[in-house]
C-alpha cells in the first residue's frame, strides 16, 4: 500500500496542476473558464485561487482519496493511468471543504500551521475554498472521450445527489455542537458520520465505478465499503484524540484534549450520556459545554468515559464497521492484489497513530 | 411587468417550499436526501437549513430571478407555469450567495435587519449557504419527465460552467478591494460584472432557453442579454449609492458613502483615477483605503469623482450596455408582450431608486 503513495503521489499533483496551474495565466483561463467576454486578470485569479489551492495542498495530506480511487480502478480490472484526471474530483472537493469548515469553526491551525483564513483573509480563503467545489467538476466536461453523455450525466447526478448530503451531516454535527445536552443517539451519530465524511468516500467509489462503465451492483458494494470505512476513520479519529490526550504527546497536530474543548459529540461521549449515572453524565456535558477547560477538566471528561469503558465500546464499533466494509469487498470479484489493499486501508483507517 | 412579480412571487414561494418546507420530518428528508443508512435527525435539519433559508427569503427580495426566468419562458412561447420548479434554481444559488458573500465581508446587515451568520452563528449559516449551491440543482434530476438526458446534462454543464465563472468573477472583486491602488482597468471591472452579477443571470437565461429545448442560437442571446443587463444594473447599483449618500437618505438600507467606507472599486472610481490629476487619484485611493472616513472625506471623494464626470459618465456606459441587451432581444422572434418585459427589465436596473 505504502508504495502506491509513493507511486501516485506526484502524478496526482501533477493532475491538479493541469486543473490549477500554480501559475495563472491568461489562455489557462481562457481554456478553463471560456473565452472573456472582455478581459481576464490572470494576477487576480493567481492570488484568489491559484495561491490558496496550492498553499493549502502543499502542506501535505495524504492525498488518499485520489489514490483510494486510483486503486479502485484497478480492483475493478481497468488500468489507473487513464483515469487520473478523475482522481483529482474528490481531492479538491475534500480540499474545499477543508477550508470551509476551518471558517465555519473558525479554527485556528491546520495541518499544523495557520489556517487559510488567517493567512489569505475570510474573503479569498472562503472563496477560493468554495470555487473548490466546481472547478474539478469540469473535469467531467473535458473528458468526454472517456465518458459518454450517459456516464457524464451519472457522475453529475451522483456528485449533487452526495454533495447535498454531505451538507446534511455538516449541519447535523454542527447543530449538535452548539447544544449542550447530548441530544444525538449512536444511529443518528453513525448518519452523521456517513455523509459528513462518508459522502466523499461515496463519491471516490461511485465515481470509479462510473467512469470504468460497471454495473450498479459494483457501485453499490464500493460506495458502501467506502461509507462503513469511512464511519470507522471517523470513530478511530475521535479516538485517537482521546489517547494522544492521555499520553500528552505534544508533536501531534491537535492541541491536548481538543476534542473535549470543542465539546465535540463523538460515539464515546453520546455512549458515555447513555450508561454513566445522571450526574456523571450531567458532569460530562458541563465540561464539554464549557467556553474554557482546564486540563484537570479534560482529565476528568475522560475518567468518566473511561469509567463505561466507552473507548473499548467505541473501538469494537470501528473494528465491526471495518469488518463489514471489508464484507462488501468480498461480493465482488476484484483484482486480488488491489483488492488487498482496499482491505488494508481499513485496517490503517483504526490502528494508525496520527 | 409589476403584476407579474405579484401574480408570480407567491407561486414561486410555493415551489421554494417543495425543495425545502418550512417545517422539516423524515419523509421529506428520505425523499429528497435519499433513505438514511442509519437514522436522520429531523430537528438538526430544521435548524440548520429550513430555518435559515427561511429567515432569509422571508426577509423580501423580489424573485426577480425566478420572475426573469418565468418571462423568458413566455417569451419562447411555452408556458411559464410547466417549468415552475426550473424558477427555484437561480433564486435559491442567489440566496446562498448573498449568505456567503457576507461571511466574506464580515456584513452586519442584510435586508435592513442583522445579517445571517450573525443570527445563527457562522458555522449553521455558512453551511446553509452552501447547501444552497446543491439543493436546488435536485431539480434537474426531479424533472426527469420535462428533461431528456441530454437537457439534463446541458443543464449540469451550463451550471458548472457558470457557477465557476461566479467564483472567478468574486475572486477578482476580493483582489482588488484588498489592494489600496486602483489596478483595475474598465474592461476588467466589466468582467467582473459579467462574472459575479452576470453569470447568475446567465443561468435564468440559459436555463430558459435549455428546459424549453430552443436553438443555441436563443440561448447564445437570451445570455448575452442578461449579461449585460447585470453589468448595467451593477453600474446603476453603484451610482445609487452615490446619489443616496448625497441626498442622504437615511431611510435607505445602505449607510452613508457605503461603498467608499468599503473602499470599492467602481466604475466611477476606475474612470475617476485614470481622468484625474495625480494627486485627486492618490487622494481618493487613500480615502477608499482608510479604515475609517469621516462624512467630510466620504463627500470629497464624491468632489474628487464629480470633477471628471465620473456619475455621467458611468451612467451613459448603463445605458449603452441595457441598450444593447435590448439589440440581443431585437435578434429573436419573441412573444411581443414578455419581450417588452425584458425590455422594461433592462430600464428598471438603472433608473430604479433603490
Amino acid at each position: 500500500m505504502r508504495e502506491r503513495f509513493v507511486e501516485w503521489r506526484p502524478r496526482i499533483d501533477e493532475a491538479i496542476e493541469e486543473l490549477v496551474p500554480r501559475v495563472i495565466d491568461e489562455t489557462y483561463l481562457g481554456d478553463f473558464f471560456g473565452e472573456a467576454t472582455y478581459q481576464y486578470q490572470s494576477e487576480a485569479i493567481q492570488a484568489a485561487l491559484a495561491d490558496p489551492l496550492w498553499n493549502l495542498l502543499d502542506r501535505g495530506g495524504k492525498r488518499w482519496r485520489s489514490v483510494l480511487f486510483l486503486v479502485m480502478i484497478e480492483a475493478v480490472g481497468e488500468d489507473p493511468a487513464e483515469y487520473l484526471p478523475f482522481a483529482c474530483i474528490p481531492e479538491i472537493l475534500h480540499n474545499g471543504t477543508i477550508i470551509v469548515d476551518d471558517v465555519e469553526d473558525g479554527a485556528q491551525k491546520r495541518r499544523g500551521t495557520t489556517a487559510l483564513h488567517h493567512v489569505f483573509g475570510t474573503d479569498i480563503a472562503l472563496n477560493a475554498g468554495n470555487a473548490m467545489y466546481f472547478i474539478p467538476l469540469k473535469v467531467i466536461d473535458q473528458n468526454d472521450d472517456i465518458l459518454d453523455d450517459g456516464q457524464r450525466l451519472q457522475t453529475y447526478e451522483m456528485l449533487t445527489h452526495e454533495l447535498n448530503r454531505t451538507h446534511l451531516g455538516q449541519g447535523m454535527d454542527i447543530y449538535w455542537h452548539n447544544q449542550e445536552a447530548v441530544s444525538v443517539d449512536e444511529q443518528r451519530y453513525y448518519e452523521m458520520c456517513a455523509c459528513k465524511t462518508g459522502c466523499l468516500a461515496r463519491i471516490v467509489s461511485r465515481l470509479a465505478a462510473i467512469v470504468t462503465d460497471k454495473p450498479d451492483r459494483v457501485e453499490y458494494r464500493l460506495a458502501r465499503y467506502a461509507e462503513e470505512m469511512s464511519i470507522a476513520f471517523q470513530i478511530g479519529d475521535d479516538i485517537l484524540d482521546i489517547e494522544h490526550t492521555l499520553d500528552k504527546a505534544g508533536e501531534f497536530g491537535k492541541e491536548f484534549g481538543n476534542d473535549i474543548r470543542e465539546g465535540k459529540k463523538t460515539l464515546m461521549v453520546i455512549y458515555t450520556v447513555e450508561h454513566a449515572s445522571t450526574e456523571q453524565a450531567a458532569r460530562l456535558e458541563e465540561i464539554l459545554w464549557a467556553d474554557d477547560n482546564t486540563d484537570e477538566e479534560i482529565l476528568e471528561a475522560i475518567d468518566i468515559m473511561q469509567s463505561v469503558d466507552a473507548l473499548a465500546y467505541a473501538r469494537e464499533r470501528a473494528q465491526d464497521l471495518a469488518a463489514s466494509a471489508r464484507g462488501h469487498l468480498d461480493e465482488l470479484d476484484l483484482e486480488s492484489e488491489a483488492e488487498t489493499d482496499l482491505q488494508e486501508f481499513t485496517r490503517f483507517v483504526i490502528e494508525r497513530e496520527a
